[in-house]
């Protein structure tokens, strides 16, 4: 058994439950490495994948039929109901009735801030929402590997980025390369938080790239986080377009030192509001200093002010200070694993300007 | 106040409710025009946006201080709480107080397979999702005008793989030339709900764009359901790559065939499960002769087996007819607008092999 199945079980017996029922999708991707399709939003013929996790047990996956080719293989037990039909659509009641079915009376521990409140009607749950959170903060070996994986491809979209900036191009033109790019490595289409942004848009932090056309001496911002298995890479750079002014440069060099200050204090033990602290009283920016990431993209350990949260081996944290105003911005970014000694840089594009 | 707003109110007070209560993101945006992001699954700083409606108000949005700016403009009172933020992150909470605040102890008519049960605790609700799903068949003026939108960006997906489409090229490559038209025409990132399957990979129906590359004599599938301001458009081909055999010319003429009588028979009064049956039977594919497109890609009408629904004018439907075994399938498809006399089609792609 995986030491997060462990923690999670922990966190439903300290509850006074009997299993965890996971059900919001990155709940049920951490527990069981399924990772539903995401892009086009909620699926008319099936409800989000649902998982049970009880002791001495493989992982139930409760979900649709059509799931099901790309549940195999995942060492877990499936149980479906039916999904996609010619027939009437009952995606509700055949998922309450597989849900029931796969419970079997137990008392669970769940997310009841997803939970449908239809199917919760007949069963006996308890909200540990936050605790499963708070739980999927360290990494197991297998979901470093993963993390590795759609860092590289995060890397790959910035390197894609980096050779298609230059004046005259839109940002929607750099998006379009970089995104193709990232979907040949990945040999398949993936979900793609990403900020893309020029000019004095990028004094804006985040932003979907736009039509705006990229002129000579100002800054393209871009932030990838790529899903890749279920797990979400990040990446940040900032790209001078032509000459950039030195005024400007003075900037950046500010955020690429506070950057590696950042990257050289991580260590186990570090209490995050403290890391959060020292870098940022420097530079002043509105966000987060990094944040874990995991099956979400943004989540515990959030490096940001008065969190006592210390840092332990086998986390994968982003750390991406940056500054804005005076009509720009920059932010400069990487993912590192926190490892006994300090950290692992896991991310390998190029940071100049 | 929009008719679709008093149909929803109809399907509240029969349900013995003053107010509805949409949680689903696709009711939501059909009640308020909101269109939240979906691409990249759910949001760690916030709960999917609610829409409450009562008679004699505007409709209420309750969404997250993040999507207030993407909100403004749409005719909608706006109830926010608190989203992102570098303090604690509370959505939950945050949003259970404004739903609370913004219902005011009314009994609400909601989705209770998608509202959350922590939300649902100090509410008094009745369930109406199969009757809002039902009320949304009909579409109102303003939505035909966006579901023309979002279909001429699925013509110019259609269009970009066509150009694209020849032996060499992988299912990836054409796939990012056409989501880059795509996105390109519509100034900016959108969801695109994608077939893209080629040689004996169309057989099987659905899937998304792989590494394989097209030789000649094959056939590429493309199906294309671009999302432009909250609604779905739709569209289907099958193309030839090189020459194609004259056995599979003849399948593809059948299925031609199949698809203009569809064309010819819509009216209003027409029984959708009759649609079907004569569509269906001289072709025998697995999946709907068609479904009513909206703010899901796949609505009521569901143009399937025994549906005793009856076309309206004002509804928008998908109609898409196609043959599948010997190693390959083919598909055709149009959308097309229910009138007084008959039907408008609203694709302009082209439709040859």
């Amino acid at each position: 058994m995986a030491l997060r199945h462990e923690r999670a079980l922990v966190v439903a017996l300290e509850a006074g439950a009997e299993a965890v029922l996971a059900v919001q999708p990155s709940t049920v991707t951490w527990l069981t490495g399924f990772a539903p399709e995401i892009e086009t939003g909620p699926n008319p013929f099936a409800l989000p994948p649902m998982a049970l996790l009880t002791p001495d047990n493989q992982p139930v996956l409760i979900i649709s039929d059509d799931d099901e080719p790309a549940a195999r293989g995942l060492g877990c037990e499936l149980v479906t109901y039916q999904g996609y039909t010619i027939g009437p659509l009952r995606p509700l009641e055949h998922a309450q009735r597989a849900l029931e079915h796969a419970i079997n009376g137990r008392k669970v521990a769940t997310e009841a801030g997803a939970l449908p409140v239809m199917l919760a009607l007949n069963l006996d749950w308890v909200d540990v929402g936050a605790d499963l959170a708070q739980a999927r903060a360290l990494k197991d070996p297998d979901e470093i590997e993963k993390l590795r994986a759609a860092v590289a491809l995060a890397d790959v979209g910035q390197r894609a980025a980096r050779q298609q900036a230059r004046a005259g191009v839109s940002e929607l033109e750099v998006w379009s390369a970089l995104q193709a790019t990232i979907e040949m490595a990945a040999s398949g289409r993936i979900p793609l938080l990403a900020d893309v942004l020029s000019g004095p848009r990028t004094e804006q932090v985040n932003g979907s790239p736009s039509n705006r056309v990229l002129q000579d001496g100002e800054l393209l911002l871009v932030d990838l986080a790529p899903r890749y298995l279920g797990y979400w890479g990040g990446s940040c750079t900032t790209i001078g377009i032509g000459e950039i002014s030195a005024e400007t440069r003075v900037k950046y060099q500010r955020v690429h030192d506070a950057l590696e200050r950042a990257i050289e204090m991580v260590r186990p033990g570090v209490v995050v509001g403290e890391l959060d602290e020292l870098i940022r009283r420097e530079l002043g920016y509105p966000h987060h200093t990094g944040h874990g990431l995991g099956t979400t993209y943004h989540e515990i350990p959030r490096i940001v002010p008065k969190v006592t949260t210390a840092l332990e081996a086998g986390m994968v944290i982003s750390l991406e200070p940056g500054i804005y105003g005076e009509g720009e911005g920059i932010r400069l970014g990487q993912i590192v694993l926190v490892t006994n000694e300090g950290c692992e840089v896991l991310s390998t594009y190029n940071l100049d300007l």
